[in-house]
């Protein structure tokens, strides 16, 4: 176990089912520590799961605020390998405009704190950050979103193995795949998805949704619109602050797509709803 | 939205089902930043679902190897509140023994980094702390380990109207629920369980099993054997990192803890197998 730069790993266990025990194989979702380094300082350590781990660095520096276009990024390579431990490690060589200061996250977090630390304060520091709403021309189908969730099953490799990763995926406004990424961190398959298209100057991002398997909190919410998708859907639950932020800078965001059924949070206007199914007023209970 | 404090906020919605659009009522797991301040300076900014604040920072403490002891901890309070935010920031006194070091969590993480980063690295850190292996007299049958995730699921409150909240719940050897703990981060729901532990002077923890709703990975498994658990199990996958840091420091991995099934990665001497139970030689694969 636990070589880098796996994605899959192996290992013996017993399954209990009805009280029988059996010796199996099974397969494991591979973790392990991933070191970005800046300007050969460090910058952050993520447990991850190896491969892709260029565009997962590409990714983070880009939704963390720390660059804003690929021509910042110089060089990003893994590390010289040392008892392969190399592989753990990716060193990235910014631009000087990318103005690169360990704080910064830091105080950009607090930059309009003086009201103290709240759920606004947060939704501040993305506004400081220059993130603005992403394409307001961007239009899916319901009929074509419904269809999403069963393609990025299909397209989960590692996940239809393993049962342990978090998947995020492109898709195109005909529902058609673009590109997934898997992760054991849901934040970390984000990143990975979006580094990939700054990598490969998938430069605006304004014409593709993204669908992640898990739940869509305040960071994945702040990551998506940092990549510049205009829809973010989950086939599970929002947090308060998810729907806040995505209301605020006008993300369209779905949430429990299931089936032929969804709930919109945020941004419905890119929904193409036929005017026969428009809401019925009055409010109601559900769930 | 948005009221520090509160674990649950209501929103309009509009639900999409089969061609409909209905406008409803939606119940949406809270958000919020928690900011913990040791002897006075910032020590992390977490995004949580409020409530059980102090039990949230005191499991941190404790998890992230910041204190090993009830005793060290002083005092332990929110701040006083400036319009409303106060509740957002939880201020904690240290006695001078906890030695409390801002740079100390990432000294540790490469103190065996000689060799560089890898997950091995990442497990000798957790040794470095002086975390040891739990009670190994911990027993439990499985019979009573198939009934605990209905019991979880019946316990929490919240996730039952948003479907938006990870938990995690002790029970003793007879299956009794102890406690549970709910938040918006899986990590979260561990620490409040440990932080609620150890400010109840629930000081040993090696007679509980934990319970938590989802994957299982190294940050999970580090708190469980940091708080003294001896049996982990989830309802979900175990990472490879996280199989390997159980399997070294003998705490008993459970996953996919449906129904009438799961399957040990770990410590299974600590499940009650009866002898005609035992495994039949030769693997198999499964999945």
């Amino acid at each position: 176990m636990a070589q880098p730069g796996k994605s899959l790993e192996m290992t013996t266990v017993q399954e209990w089912q009805d009280g029988a025990v059996q010796q199996t194989l099974d397969y494991l979702a591979a973790e392990e520590p991933l070191e970005i380094r800046v300007n050969g300082s460090p910058l952050s350590v993520t447990m991850r799961t190896p491969g892709n781990d260029l565009e997962l660095a590409a990714g983070f520096l880009l939704t963390e605020g720390i660059i804003r276009e690929r021509r910042q990024i110089e060089s990003l390579e893994h590390a010289p390998q040392r008892k392969q431990s190399g592989k753990n490690v990716v060193e990235v060589r910014l631009s000087a405009d990318a103005e690169f200061d360990g704080e910064k996250l830091k105080r950009n977090f607090f930059v309009a704190s003086s009201c103290g630390i709240c759920g606004k304060t947060s939704i501040d520091a993305i506004r400081v950050r220059g993130i603005r709403a992403p394409n307001p021309g961007f239009r899916i189908s319901p009929e074509v979103l419904c269809r999403v969730p069963e393609q990025l099953r299909e397209a989960q490799p590692i996940f239809n193995r393993t049962g342990g990763l978090h998947g995020a995926a492109l898709f195109d406004e005909e529902g058609e795949l673009i590109e997934v990424r898997e992760d054991v961190g849901r934040h970390n398959a984000v990143d990975k998805l979006i580094g990939w298209a700054l990598l490969n100057q998938v430069s605006d991002l304004g014409n593709y949704m993204m669908l992640v398997s898990g739940r869509a909190g305040f960071e994945i919410v702040q990551k998506a619109l940092a990549g510049g998708v205009p829809l973010l859907a989950s086939v599970s639950a929002p947090s308060s602050l998810a729907v806040q932020l995505a209301r605020e800078l006008q993300l369209t965001l779905v949430g429990f797509l299931r089936g032929r059924r969804f709930v919109m949070y945020a941004g419905e206007e890119r929904l193409s709803l036929s005017r026969s199914s428009m809401p019925v007023p009055g409010a109601q209970k559900h769930r």
